[in-house]
């Protein structure tokens, strides 16, 4: 094993997240992230959402070569609708490699399973179909506790946002968790072949994932990096990975992966279907096809993105555009359909994939093979022609209580963002959506990470479940371990401006425990609170690197004399010195402020309104 | 001179921008820079705005210690009104020294002038008063030719955006530009002693304008780094630069940048009266102020921020905040008046500032001395009370003809955004909003050019005209070079999403050529069309370095096989070949497309509207 380890240079990144410690919470010992804050502060530790599995936890032992502890294993076997079978076994083209001799690929994953978990003849195992038989799993009970984060703290909480329809609880129960899969407004992704995975929800009402990719490609990379960006890219806050692997090694890449991931897993199977019949689109098969998922499905694999919706008659709805297909999965598809003059099989055998998925709870990550690549393209006919059929296969899917998500673009001005997410909403029957930022301009390569994120926030608002990191490779080139963490970091932000916005009822305590550490130059506070307290204290350290400094009570921006907050500080004790002075200047205060109000409001309704509520607009709330 | 340079070591960056070459158009030459593409690829060259003056035109020779040309100076003379008077002597504690040995400051300006312009008794110099007196002056002819970029190419535009009651014209004429300063709605800051300014508008119906903050500090960064910086961030697209400086040397620091910049340079007089009285608050007076003020006036400050709206009344409001008063002018005027028990004699003497300005044509920007630190405190009593006597000072500048942009926040959470922009349209009679982002989550120090670039493209969609940038050492430390560039790369994107957004003419010009390029393999005319072209090309090379991959019909993301635009264009060539079959697809896709939305929109009336339309929300257009 050692001998694999050295040989692959897996060197994961352990050890907590400075200032932080991991904390497992309940009977089911749901994990948790707990950021203790200086004793003095009178301020109680803040528990955050924690993807990042057992490497963050200093008590935990790490065996990449051996992979996770399996979570959940007891409880799929404890519910007896579950049979063992021989894997299927592994073949060279598995791996894009043209016979037995496997030297010129990475090893196998040491530990491999002989046998894998089957739903047994007749049986369904996804959440859903528990959810709408009223069961409770353990699954359900985990995401419960674990998006509770802070909730019992806020007793007097009063909601302040916005959340376009949304239907957040102010406590999350188990019951409201099983409720939502039932729905279909949430899913739970959970291979049982993936039982090392902490169970999560993806879903409107929920607080807004993220999820990074990872993969190699023909180009470069290698299975010990991707194995390390998947921890690394867990360790900053990614909800799910997708593997997005293409040429060589792909299936030994994913068993290393799986078995190391306590998050969901993601893959485009017909990415791997391609290589299998050499690249050439036209020669896939849907009994390629077929085998490739039933190879993913038994590695454990938690979604599919199957892009069932790029149908013969919208391929050439593209044609116009400027940046035609720039999904790989929807141009292979749509390569397919033209040169054999036929509809896509995956949407012509789409019930018989639905029969799989729901023999290993594999969710749907139903793709969007027509979204625009640019401003010019969105929110085309094309586009809009794939969502329609998007949502008549999530109840052809729901049919068979199998899991559902959507994917959604891409490239969009602002403008024209919240029409997405309506649509969707109104087309898929509010199963999640699932977006790649959108990039909310096309001028800014290096750089679309906030191009995209500007979008994802904004579309995480309006109702987006999670959202598909971009990082400022994108367009350019792969990204390498920093762009992975910036992407993550990123789009973490987003998510949680998104959380704020729609007024989630945790989402605002961590946000003012950090304004308080900032306010009260508690720096060290201020560090731990943020979403990446290394890089924080290191820009901090590059102005004031003395450890002095940490504690002084100013801060570089403005100097020792000229601080602000310093003396903000001074205006409030003079205020409390001064008081009886003061209840006079705050009862004029509050007069004046009223008189002011009062009057922008009358302004506001009488005449000004008119200049802001253009020809073709409405007034926003 | 030689020896100057050497000690100041400034070494600012000259040449052109990769792929792009200085024009200069029309009668007034006016300066754009154009990007010309690969000669096969039938494109025109793509000009864009440009705010970097000569330091990026090849012919340009740039001598530091001389100062750039002064383009306005015979306009400005040409006017009649102005009279050379002597400039106010160099006092010592201009630059925090407390004796005449300057030994230990910087060098001054070599080529300082004894002279400066003033408005001749009784006149009013303001390009508001020409305005409004119905005069189009050179400055409002160079802005209109700046503002039209390829609009002359738009004839058959559509014009597609929201831009939530703006007026943006299709063709900007210098009457129109007339117009709109003669209303408020617009201001061109022009100190008649900063006649090297290359004149620019900042309004919500020119394009969305971006200002970069410099300036040293009591505790580092010296002259040479601040005039670095400025040619540097105006190389990168910001539109105005503010120096901030506190501390030694402001005066002379000050002399550097304005002598050697071609954007209007705006301050904030009160850091440098607090150094004049040691900084101590209470010991400022207006007579320290005024003659600030003058001071600066007379070297060429365009713009001066000015905290007249913290008023004594609103500063008890503050009390209850979170972070209390953020703003350093707003805690320094909180300080004065709680000290002194007495209302801020920026506020007492608001007109006598206004006669200052009027004399050099200084605009107001008025400043948010009580903007929100955090999103705890945002859209609060506080805020807008100032906000609203913001609105009556604006009035009161009008009056005397002088121009006035309004500053704003902050920290936001996007879904209090739009009140901001609503309730600043409304209080000051669409006077162009100035804010600095806003932060739309406070938990990522070090990524703050981000959480408040999301804020700062959607406030900019809204109608706000210029966004301060915000640097990834925010609220961290003090920012480097490479800070200042992904600062204004990142203030620029979100610029231009913004003017994409509103639907504004030329925007999309850039977009679309690029999304060519990106789709055509173009990788060079990629690069050089995108914000930042060095980092772009940086990035591809990261994964492909071989100059053959810049030509390559593939890229590094998917491999030589499995480019998906590669099999777009296939399916293009496939699509044409089979013209006959195709238009019967097309059909076919037309009508079943249409069946799909008509089928949409029917859920999406009858039902499915409801889902996403909640309890306080309206829908959103």
């Amino acid at each position: 094993m050692a001998d694999i380890n050295s040989k692959l240079e897996i060197g994961v990144t352990t050890g907590p997240i400075r200032g932080s410690r991991k904390v497992h919470v309940g009977p089911l010992r749901v994990a948790m992230r707990e950021i203790t804050l200086e004793p003095g502060s009178g301020e109680a530790p803040v528990r955050v959402y924690d993807p990042s599995g057992p490497y963050t936890d200093a008590d935990a032992r790490i065996d990449i070569s051996a992979g996770l502890p399996e979570l959940r294993s007891d409880w799929i076997r404890a519910r007896g609708d579950v049979e063992e079978v021989l894997q299927r076994e592994v073949r060279p083209e598995d791996n894009g490699q043209l016979g037995p001799d496997r030297s010129g690929g990475v090893p196998a994953f040491p530990n491999v399973r002989r046998t894998v978990l089957r739903a047994k003849p007749g049986m369904n195992v996804s959440q859903m179909h528990y959810a709408r038989r009223g069961i409770v799993t353990p699954e359900m009970e985990y995401v419960a506790t674990r998006e509770n984060l802070g909730r019992e703290m806020l007793k007097d909480h009063v909601r302040d946002g916005q959340d376009w329809g949304a239907a957040i609880p102010d406590y999350v129960t188990p019951e409201w968790v099983r409720d939502e899969v039932a729905r279909g407004r949430a899913i739970i992704p959970s291979n049982i072949n993936h039982p090392e995975s902490e169970p999560m929800a993806i879903g409107r009402n929920f607080l807004v994932k993220i999820n990074a990719n990872i993969g190699n490609s023909a180009v470069a990379s290698d299975v010990a990096s991707e194995v390390d960006k998947m921890v690394w890219s867990i360790r900053w806050g990614a909800d799910t990975v997708m593997d997005l692997s293409t040429g060589r090694n792909i299936h030994d890449t994913r068993e290393w992966i799986l078995r190391n991931s306590p998050v969901p897993i993601g893959t485009v199977p017909i990415y791997q279907a391609l290589e299998k019949v050499g690249g050439i689109a036209e020669e896939l098969t849907w009994e390629i096809f077929r085998d490739t998922l039933i190879e993913q499905a038994e590695q454990g694999v938690d979604y599919f993105t199957i892009h069932a919706g790029v149908r013969l008659p919208y391929v050439p709805l593209t044609a116009k555009r400027v940046t035609g297909i720039v999904s790989r999965g929807g141009s292979i598809m749509a390569k397919w359909c033209l040169a054999h003059h036929k509809e896509s099989f995956l949407y012509e055998r789409f019930d018989e994939i639905t029969e799989i998925m729901k023999a290993y709870d594999i969710a749907y990550s139903l793709g969007d093979g027509l979204r625009p690549g640019s401003i010019a393209d969105a929110n085309d006919e094309a586009q809009f022609a794939e969502l329609y059929t998007l949502g008549e296969l999530t109840k052809r899917a729901w049919e068979q209580d199998v899991q559902v998500m959507i994917e959604g673009p891409g490239h969009v001005p602002m403008h024209k963002i919240k029409e997405n997410m309506d649509k969707q909403l109104a087309a898929c029957g509010e199963a999640p959506f699932y977006t790649l930022g959108p990039l909310v301009t096309d001028i800014a390569p290096g750089y679309d990470h906030i191009t995209s994120g500007i979008g994802a926030a904004m579309i995480g608002w309006y109702g987006t479940a999670m959202l598909c990191y971009v990082t400022p490779k994108e367009h350019l080139g792969l990204p390498d371990r920093d762009d992975v963490k910036v992407g993550v970091v990123t789009y973490k932000l987003a998510a949680h401006a998104a959380d704020l916005a729609k007024g989630h009822p945790a989402a605002k305590v961590r946000d003012d425990a950090l304004s308080r550490a900032r306010f009260e130059f508690r720096w060290r506070d201020q560090f731990n609170l943020s979403l990446d307290p290394d890089t924080a204290e290191q820009y901090h350290d590059q102005t004031l690197p003395a450890e002095g400094a940490k504690t002084a009570h100013f801060c570089s921006m403005c100097g020792p004399k000229f601080c602000s907050m310093k003396i903000t500080q001074e205006v409030r004790d003079f205020a409390a010195k001064q008081n009886a002075g003061m209840e006079t200047f705050v009862a004029a205060a509050a007069e004046e402020a009223e008189k002011g109000m009062a009057e922008m409001s009358r302004v506001y309704n009488e005449g000004g309104r008119e200049l802001y509520i253009g020809a073709g607009g409405r007034e926003h709330d």
